[in-house]
């Protein structure tokens, strides 16, 4: 089998060392953030460059253009000002619901935790004696006792770390938002610059932490186990569970959170009372604005940081039972934390791409320049793997497969992780195909509009079913590839290597939303239409890299769930799941509808909570005299208060429904039905969740395209206010919940179901199936 | 095991006698509609009832009440003149669609036919020399050459009777529509008598026709393979999938016609002329109501008529390699026969409830007068299954399961049967409630139009995903008892259960276009509004049954599709369908994939038919001058032909990917992926055909509860033209190609591949997986 080249020690002082570059690149990307001032004294990040600010014809801004306000004359001073202002509302906003969230989120972490360790611990009756290991017999492990305490204490690690993650995501980005307006002002591809700086300080905060937390708990855990990997690494999944059930509820609270105050906004403003988005009178305004960062910023980053938590502790547990387990190889065994870590070298020089080696200076470059960092990252990673798994792995290695040992080599390995990392990159452009204004199914669906709002559904429709075709033709290949290498360990790492450029992804992905903000502080702020004009087109750029981005998150996340369903399958000790058995197929069945009462769920609370938010805009607007004419402000609070306290009311339904299917299930039915549920659920929600953020992203882009009027088809179907672009609204309205809510929140429905069910295999192996056991 | 108390000379005799009293009945009704004239000089068909026609004033007609025409001084003669032109102009459209559908679908058939023959002759290389058995190796059955004779014959045979049980359904439709508005004149219980008498004929003689053809074919058939039962019963699945490839084309092409002529004519007519919904001066009117009868009628029929022989040869396939079929039993062995035999007798009766012992006096009454017949039908059923089971069956029998034989008794088997007839009828009520305007989930989605289109959408979408959940577990619920009870066999009882009542169900469903027609020809025969309404509370009532239905239809469908997969799994000498395989596990993710796939591409059809439909309607209006006054009649044909076209291409793709997948998967990848994708098929198609169709019925209805105001919060939301009833529209036209189309197409996905799949086993077990066995 021979041994690794890379020693155990260098191993462990790579994967820390390579955190730790992380976290700094992280934090001079911040500094470089923080230096665009928010103070009306000098606002100019780069004096060097001599932009004269307050100076009216003054010195240029490097740009061989003047500042929008040294042209038309407007107040820079009070500007400035306005825009901190806001940004603060913003920012309160966020972290007062964020904390309202993590009171309610704390309550079930300790109970859930708690629910842990009863449940682990009567595996063997709470018994402190050692017992024979559940693959090796012949040893003596340590007593189910330990795992329930470690389980149990990892899990509550996964949920800080995330909550951790989506609150410094949270925070950065609205410590960006006014920033990236004040520099729109110098040009395009200075916002671009603040936006993509703090998008990577997220992504490269958060893929660091989640590698940090995740080595740090092993070096401890070690302490207790020694020896006894298989004990180790089974509570280290706790850590996956803690990090998705985090998601869990960032993701549907988030989301609900940012679509009941987007729809309920919209509904009044554009499309009864006729103001554009993100009018100052609106009173729903912050609300909306608060909802993208605690929805797509916060919600994304937990989704994310769960995919990468899952994938990292399925790769794990099944290497714990194969020869890198059984020989104590610590260097192979941290081929997923190895894999980690070049990813974030990767991606920092992917990003210096973006920021160092090229400058923006035009609307147009904006998209090329975010699709090259797909590209890059993915061909350098490529090579990336290739070393690590040149240095990392022994030649020939075997695998634990449903109780057989597989033998695999190195170079199986690679290909393995390279085709996750390939299929991702397929799955982004093909995403892109599909929500990009530029290609031709997004203009069919604006085309659509013409006959009115029905034809644009169920165009919009047709065009996500659509799009769900060739992403599943690349997962099934990832699968069958890396099934057919090595076994579920294959897939394990197969996923890891689509999140292996997690920084990137997040980079791209949280840029839109801060862009989106940006345009809202402008329009508030009272800023000059053409600062409008460039942040709306970074955010229409940032669209597509948020439909990308969730393409990404669902394909990860079929492929870590069915890792995890794998682990689940092989701690469970059942080696077969056949179609054939009833048991089996009636899991199959209800598991592929579970996806559809969660969107059932999901969408009817936005609903319901955007009815709300209608009811009190349009009753400040009735009561409130002076608010039409902006002389009067609106109050905003009570809206922030509406969207908080119905996402916090809605978002225990469907939570509920995902964190007691498995339970249930696997309690009363056992664990075949438990892995029917699973796959039914996996196979039919990955279709929905892609289907449901692609027409919802074309949707918008479709009403953008109409907006933009850049062709001559689009400006024919124009302009605002036509009847065509009225229906294109409608559209967008209703896609609203679809791509931010109920779609991307499958994700976690999926993944969240399997890592229960892996962490209460022990329990539902020795106790469970009770209603069988009772007939 | 010992014998059955019902002699086989009994069962020879009972089959086809019950077979005759069904097409007996079918033919006193047709007698019975056909009473009503349509000839201006006594359009009376009781003229005993002393109904005083064209005599103002005169007699009275039975029911108290004057003929509206009577009161309201219309020319009588006139009108049943103008009824008796445009029920002609239907027919003439709807037959001569049909014959060009033929024509296309008649090559279609022959080729498929011959592609049959040579895939299944070349199992064993054309040879003519007997062979070992499949099941009994020591046995010699006929060759395989015989098998692809018989299977492409029993094809053929299968694809006439769906293409004669459809256009049966279409002619008897076209006949009574006029009737119907005819007899309105008297009264809602005249009107309905006919309508649902009409709905019995295309009932009873497809049930009657399906079992009668079965049974001769079977007859004839013996004739050559004597007891070579086996492969008797294996070239006898040829029936069902000519019965399901013809419904495929039926329910497609049908779908599309229907909906583009639909949307067509509402988007234009409704939408940007303001006038009503089946108006003489919109050029798409006669094309619309062409569509009803093609897809709705015939359509439906070829559905149906599919499941039940899918079912009948799934039960038989398997029975004949259980000891029904290795004893010889012929009684036992024709059990879904008798069964369905029975269900024709318990049809006639329950039919005569509503058409005799009763008698409908006011509208109110029509919808509970139907959901009474289910639940007769169903009551009665209960009975004839348990007296089938007890003289048909022997005490103890074994049923093949998957390579071993498994004991089964009786009464068993009558639970299996009755499981899949009760959970039909929780499934036609939980339709009912999700789709009908009495009950909340619809009231609440017409409450959201008052916020517009997009929250009527997302309520509406919301309500389709979360009226999956109680079907899916009725489902589950049948396939757990009836696969534990009696293995496949069960399954395949279950679903004929489920169908054994089909005659009711078809009465029923059938009613609902003749009523629409009915309405739409008073409309243009410019009758009197009042004879509208009373066709408008016929259809409202008719809007739910089609919903109920088409819940029964899936539910139906996806009982078949596992029994059918059950058997091919046999047949293709696999034992296991193991998730946790790579070859299977990418076959059930691309197969949860392709009703997508398919939806996307029958939605779009619709949407593209519809625009160009919109164009020319538009295009009339604009250059026919007098047309919109209603001086100039509108040039119907060309609308007629348009939909024509368009269905005729647009059905080629979405069919090519049902027909092609089996083959090239079965081919390319074998058996095992098959599996995988038949099964992933079936539990994604399931659940969004259910959802299609119910959130399209509540659409519909939530509109139809503004226009009729009958509380007082349909009344707040109302009248017709308010804001809220123009997003009520909108959702209607969206539901349209969702609930008409891509829908209830999904049944006919899941059902032909799984029985092509079982027709072509011998081929892809010898030859299949060439792409495994080459690398």
């Amino acid at each position: 089998m021979g041994g690794t080249i890379l020693t155990d020690l260098a191993a462990e002082i790579l994967i820390p060392a390579a955190a730790a570059v992380g976290i700094a690149y992280a934090l001079v990307q911040w500094i470089l953030v923080a230096r665009v001032r928010l103070s009306p004294e000098n606002e100019a990040p780069w004096p060097q460059r001599g932009s004269g600010d307050g100076v009216v014809g003054g010195d240029k801004n490097g740009y061989d253009d003047f500042l929008i306000e040294e042209e038309e004359g407007i107040n820079n001073r009070d500007v400035v000002i306005k825009c901190a202002e806001i940004q603060s509302a913003i920012s309160e906003g966020a972290t007062s619901f964020l904390f309202t969230e993590y009171q309610y989120v704390g309550i079930f972490m300790v109970a859930f935790a708690v629910l842990i360790f009863l449940f682990l611990g009567s595996v063997e009756g709470f018994s402190t004696k050692s017992q024979p290991c559940t693959y090796s017999k012949d040893k003596y492990c340590k007593p189910a006792l330990a795992n329930a305490i470690f389980s149990t204490a990892s899990f509550l690690l996964g949920a800080i770390t995330s909550i951790v993650s989506g609150f410094l995501g949270m925070k950065i980005a609205t410590f960006a938002n006014a920033r990236t307006t004040l520099e729109a002002r110098k040009g395009v591809g200075k916002a671009f610059i603040t936006a993509f700086r703090s998008g990577a300080v997220m992504g490269f905060l958060l893929a660091a932490n989640g590698l940090l937390v995740l080595y740090i708990a092993i070096n401890l855990f070690k302490l207790y186990y020694g020896d006894d990997w298989e004990g180790l690494f089974e509570s280290i999944t706790g850590y996956g569970l803690g990090g998705s059930s985090m998601a869990l509820f960032g993701r549907v609270g988030g989301g609900i959170y940012t679509k009941a105050a987007d729809v309920g906004a919209d509904l009044v403003g554009k499309v009864e009372r006729d103001i554009p988005e993100d009018d100052p009178r609106n009173p729903a305004v912050i609300a909306d604005n608060v909802g993208d960062n605690v929805g797509d910023i916060a919600g994304m980053g937990s989704d994310l940081f769960g995919s990468y938590a899952e994938s990292s502790c399925a790769a794990l547990v099944v290497a714990s039972i194969s020869s890198f387990g059984i020989n104590h190889d610590f260097t192979a065994m941290c081929y997923p934390l190895l894999i980690s870590s070049m990813g974030i070298i990767v991606c920092l020089i992917t990003t210096l791409f973006a920021t160092e080696f090229f400058e923006i200076k035009a609307v147009k470059e904006i998209e090329p320049t975010l699709k090259r960092q797909l590209i890059i990252s993915t061909a350098l990673m490529t090579a990336g793997i290739a070393i690590v798994s040149w240095l990392a792995l022994p030649y020939k290695f075997t695998i634990f497969n449903f109780g057989e040992q597989k033998e695999v080599a190195n170079w199986q390995l690679f290909f393995c992780v390279a085709v996750g990392l390939w299929a991702g990159l397929i799955i982004g452009f093909v995403t892109e195909y599909y929500t990009s204004n530029a290609y031709s199914p997004v203009q069919d669906v604006a085309d659509s509009c013409r006959t009115g709002a029905a034809t644009n559904v169920i165009f919009g429709l047709a065009l996500g079913y659509k799009s769900v075709i060739i992403p599943i033709f690349a997962i099934a290949v990832s699968i069958f590839v890396s099934f057919s290498l090595a076994a579920m360990y294959g897939i394990a790492v197969a996923a890891l290597g689509m999140l292996s450029t997690i920084a990137t992804g997040l980079a791209i992905d949280a840029y839109g939303p801060i862009s989106d903000n940006a345009g809202g502080i402008a329009e508030m702020a009272g800023m000059s239409h053409r600062i409008r004009e460039r942040t709306d087109a970074l955010d229409a750029a940032g669209n597509t890299t948020a439909a990308i981005g969730k393409g990404f998150a669902i394909g990860s996340a079929a492929l870590v769930s069915l890792a995890l369903f794998g682990a689940f399958v092989s701690r469970a000790n059942i080696s077969t799941v056949d179609v054939l058995t009833p048991k089996v197929f009636i899991g199959l069945i209800v598991g592929a509808m579970l996806p559809y009462w969660f969107s059932a769920m999901t969408m009817k609370s936005v609903g319901s909570a955007a009815l709300k938010m209608v009811e009190e805009v349009r009753r400040q607007f009735n009561s409130i005299p002076g608010l039409m004419e902006g002389t009067v402000k609106p109050d905003y609070a009570t809206c922030v208060k509406i969207s908080t306290d119905a996402s916090i009311k809605e978002m225990i339904p469907p939570g509920a429904l995902v964190m007691l299917t498995p339970l249930i299930v696997g309690t009363l039915f056992g664990v075949e039905t438990l892995s029917g549920v699973l796959a039914g659920a996996l196979v039919s929600g990955v279709q929905i969740a892609i289907s449901a953020s692609n027409t919802g992203g074309a949707w918008d882009n479709a009403k953008k395209y109409i907006e933009a009027g850049a062709t001559e088809h689009a400006r024919m179907l124009g302009p605002k206010g036509s009847d065509a672009h009225k229906a294109a609204v409608i559209g967008d309205t209703i896609g609203d919940p679809l791509k931010d809510t109920s779609g991307p929140s499958l994700n976690i429905l999926i993944k969240l179901m399997a890592v229960e069910s892996l962490v209460f295999a022990p329990f539902f192996a020795t106790h469970g199936g009770l209603l069988f056991k009772i007939f």
